[in-house]
């Protein structure tokens, strides 16, 4: 029986990669995954197996990660950003059940809320909300009520895939939701293309970021109260009283 | 005129770093930190100038890292887990101010949360809160507000600081608060000394969690209502249909 990894491997540069996950592939036998995330890989380990399934095919992709381990090889399933954060983590979990067998391993990577924050410059740095736009799998009422609680307790807002060609006018319909308690000149901040080509950041107030054009590459950053544009970064103070 | 680099080292050991982070520390003059944090990269980076201030010290240990930039030399500030979340890039940034120099990089770290989470199964697979329960920069007035506003939204919960010597009781003052809304059965893990020696982690009930003697070096996850307990391992479906 062979063991199934389920990598993260941030945002898509060798760079922000782990030690650990680049070892994990390097020493695997199989390397199962999106086949956009596979690409992202398959130069650096070119002695692997590939497989890929499409993008909504996220349970059989993992069914067939968990079948080559039970054929006895050493599996790693790639995931962009962290594979536990609206990774594939959770699903081959699901698949496994409660079978013993085969073993599973989570190695984490960077997620677009970190290495998002660090290209926008600190907005983080206190507590937070990650919450996706994306209601293929979650009712648009749950989310516009946990983006309404984020906003009443004045957390700092990260928004995963804030749209995409189906669903482009969700970060409008998010900062409607937002702006019914926060001000228009909220800074905020939008990422897109972590680490890979035509890479960009834009710091904007809430009010621009309604009418802002974000697709499916970009994470989304609203500040809390305490969020101010330094120096052209966007920055939570934690509130140490020396400064 | 220096580089000051805000790093992220991730929980604390090697593997768990990224590329970029051990690239950076490799080629920079001063090692800038607190000191614990100083003490589990001295080793792998010898040669290196290291600088140390004291845990309460945080706006010296920035200026000290700052100054010694504007002396010419490129300078690493080191900061576990991730260095926005909770971290020193946002000091560094409100004490350089509206300064154009030293230029300033902040390097992404694997952060408690995604670290803790792939130890204890896939409890953040949707969407989530960080919260610190650490009252010594935000008034607990406003912690027991966002913790409230979580569990109402049915938010999973990862709560960073959950008790320390001086605060015995704080978990368990939060999950008082949390037990207003959510079941006792909610399910809920701890993690302990992630990727350091004596690493531990604990699946466990949030009935439980509020008797769990938590310290300094653990990190909390409370789950959603669709939080799951599957073959030992801590698991929030993302909603998948077809599973």
């Amino acid at each position: 029986m062979g063991k199934l990894t389920v990598v993260g491997i941030g945002p898509g540069d060798y760079e922000n990669m782990t030690v650990r996950a680049d070892r994990v592939l390097g020493e695997c036998q199989v390397i199962v995954g999106y086949h956009v995330y596979v690409d992202l890989v398959r130069e650096r380990y070119p002695d692997k197996e590939f497989l890929t399934t499409p993008m909504t095919k996220e349970a059989d992709r993992c069914r067939m990660a968990l079948e080559e381990a039970r054929k006895g090889k050493d599996v790693a399933m790639v995931c962009s950003g962290d594979s536990g954060v609206y990774g594939m983590a959770g699903l081959v979990y699901q698949l496994r059940g409660e079978a013993a067998e085969p073993e599973i391993a989570v190695v984490p990577g960077l997620t677009a809320a970190c290495s998002g924050a660090a290209l926008l410059g600190a907005p983080l740095t206190h507590d937070f909300a990650v919450i996706s736009l994306s209601d293929r799998l979650t009712p648009w009422e749950k989310i516009e009520k946990r983006l309404a609680a984020a906003a009443e307790a004045d957390l700092s807002i990260v928004l995963y895939n804030p749209a995409s060609r189906g669903r482009p006018d969700y970060l409008q319909r998010a900062c409607d939701i937002l702006l019914r308690t926060l001000p228009e000149d909220r800074p905020c901040g939008a990422v897109r293309s972590i680490g890979r080509e035509g890479e960009s950041r834009t710091v904007l107030s809430l009010g621009e970021l309604r009418d802002f054009e974000a697709d499916m590459f970009c994470t989304v950053f609203i500040g809390s109260s305490q969020t101010r544009v330094i120096g052209g970064a966007l920055v939570t103070p934690r509130g140490y009283r020396d400064v």
